[in-house]
């Protein structure tokens, strides 16, 4: 039996006690939650800590704050000689109290409150000063049913930066379809099932061979007619700023 | 009983044809090629005709062509007042010659011989110039297993270049994502859930709710340190021209 205590139950602490509460070898003793008021969507037995002098004995303690309050919360944490881990993808290991044996739990995911997410689709990078932890965490992650891969601060750094990229500014990308869809009174639902293929080809292919499209072939005529079309002139500089990327990329011009 | 002929055996032409072959009320009357050789991955029995005299009889001519082709290939076609339509979203459905039923049947989809395409994933845009064509293009989709859109050339060509932005433009972050990954030697494969997860979650939600982030936080500290870790200077320019659109929309400032 792995005993967890989670601090924080924000939107990565909501989802890791949804998944952690039904399986039989992880338990989760206790919730530090900072305000008064009982957490949302939780049983009203589940036991909640609200300052840090009432926290109880654990395997380890998962810190799921924000990335600024890392470390002041893993200073106020008082047992000594514990298992504390952060879950952030962009923090030092270091950044945790050293009174602490210190571990990193990251889950390389999108969590929203708002949509489920089933853990075995959660890749976690583990990082750890000493091996017995490495081992804990390993399990943890298994139990829930994640694949894990050792990875050190700067490793986990690039990947979180590589998932900014690919995360956060392909969303905006459909943001900016979702936009032009509205605007030409096109249903954007059209372009759904696109967008998840799009995602499914790298099963198959690299990026570099799945990539599509004018700018690739070096077709200007159709460019030129896309940017004709495009009215906002932020669209427009995306729309150059790519095309003349991945012209570059391929030998071609523009 | 829809008989059709496809113009054209390239992507869409490969993919088409394969979707209709195991089709009980839909029947490839012939392949126009325009090579003497006989083209890749058909059986040996497959009719098909390497000059435009040769063209059969059919319900429905496809020209799954270059766009650059439609114009000089449909006035090719000598067959009269058939149904002639292409595949192109980039294409107004009056590059057809005028000596046809002129129709459009798009399918918004990225097709490489590669991958297989599952075609209930494929949304098909269709625009006639009379209703029974619609009808018919409207049949064809649908023993397919398509859902269908009535739309015309502009709406198509919004729809395409939104297009552009979510598949092609999103798949150059992926290559980004990728060369991250490789240049500080980390498997790119951790990043695939969380790419797919990325597409998914506009089931539930709008990319304007979905957006995640340190450009959305307003987290200028996150934000700078990737700054600083990238070191090629058209990443740089990607990501800071990401941040500023993304910060913008949520009234932050970087
Ligand atoms: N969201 C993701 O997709 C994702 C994915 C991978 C990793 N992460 C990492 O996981 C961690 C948590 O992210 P999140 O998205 O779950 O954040 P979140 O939804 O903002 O939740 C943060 C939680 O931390 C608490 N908290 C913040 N400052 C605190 C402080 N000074 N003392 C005590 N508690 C404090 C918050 O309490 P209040 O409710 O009282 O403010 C809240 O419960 C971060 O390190 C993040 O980088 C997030
Ligand atoms: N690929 C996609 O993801 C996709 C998605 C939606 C719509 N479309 C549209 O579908 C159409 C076909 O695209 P594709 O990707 O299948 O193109 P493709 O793979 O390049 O195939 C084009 C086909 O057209 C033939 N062709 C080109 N010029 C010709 C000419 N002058 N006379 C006769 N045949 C000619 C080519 O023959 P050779 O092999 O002899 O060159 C080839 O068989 C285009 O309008 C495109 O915009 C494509």
């Amino acid at each position: 039996m792995i005993r967890v205590v989670l601090i924080g139950y924000g939107n990565v602490g909501f989802h890791l006690y949804h998944a952690i509460k039904p399986l039989n070898d992880v338990e989760i003793v206790q919730i530090y939650n900072r305000k008064s008021s009982f957490p949302k969507n939780l049983p009203k037995t589940t036991p909640i800590a609200n300052s840090f002098d009432k926290l109880e004995d654990a395997d380890v303690y998962i810190m799921t704050v924000s990335d600024d309050a890392i470390i002041s919360v893993s200073q106020k944490i008082q047992l000594k000689s514990k298992l504390v881990v952060h879950t952030s993808g962009n923090t030092s290991m270091h950044a945790i109290d050293k009174k602490h044996r210190r571990g990193v739990f990251y889950p390389l995911q999108t969590f929203s409150i708002q949509r489920q997410i089933n853990f075995s689709e959660v890749p976690i990078c583990i990082e750890t000063e000493n091996k017995e932890d490495e081992q804990l965490l390993q399990q943890l992650a298994e139990h829930l049913g994640c694949t894990t891969h050792k990875l050190s601060t700067d490793q986990r750094r690039s990947l979180h930066l590589a998932a900014v990229f690919v995360n956060n500014f392909t969303n905006h990308l459909y943001r900016i379809g979702h936009e032009l869809c509205e605007s030409n009174r096109v249903p954007f639902d059209i372009l759904k099932p696109l967008i998840k293929e799009t995602a499914s080809k790298l099963d198959d292919l690299t990026p570099f061979m799945a990539q599509t499209g004018p700018a690739k072939r070096g077709d200007s005529k159709t460019v030129n007619k896309h940017l004709e079309l495009l009215e906002n002139e932020k669209q427009k500089e995306v729309y150059t700023t790519f095309s003349q990327l991945i012209a570059n990329l391929y030998g071609k011009e523009l």
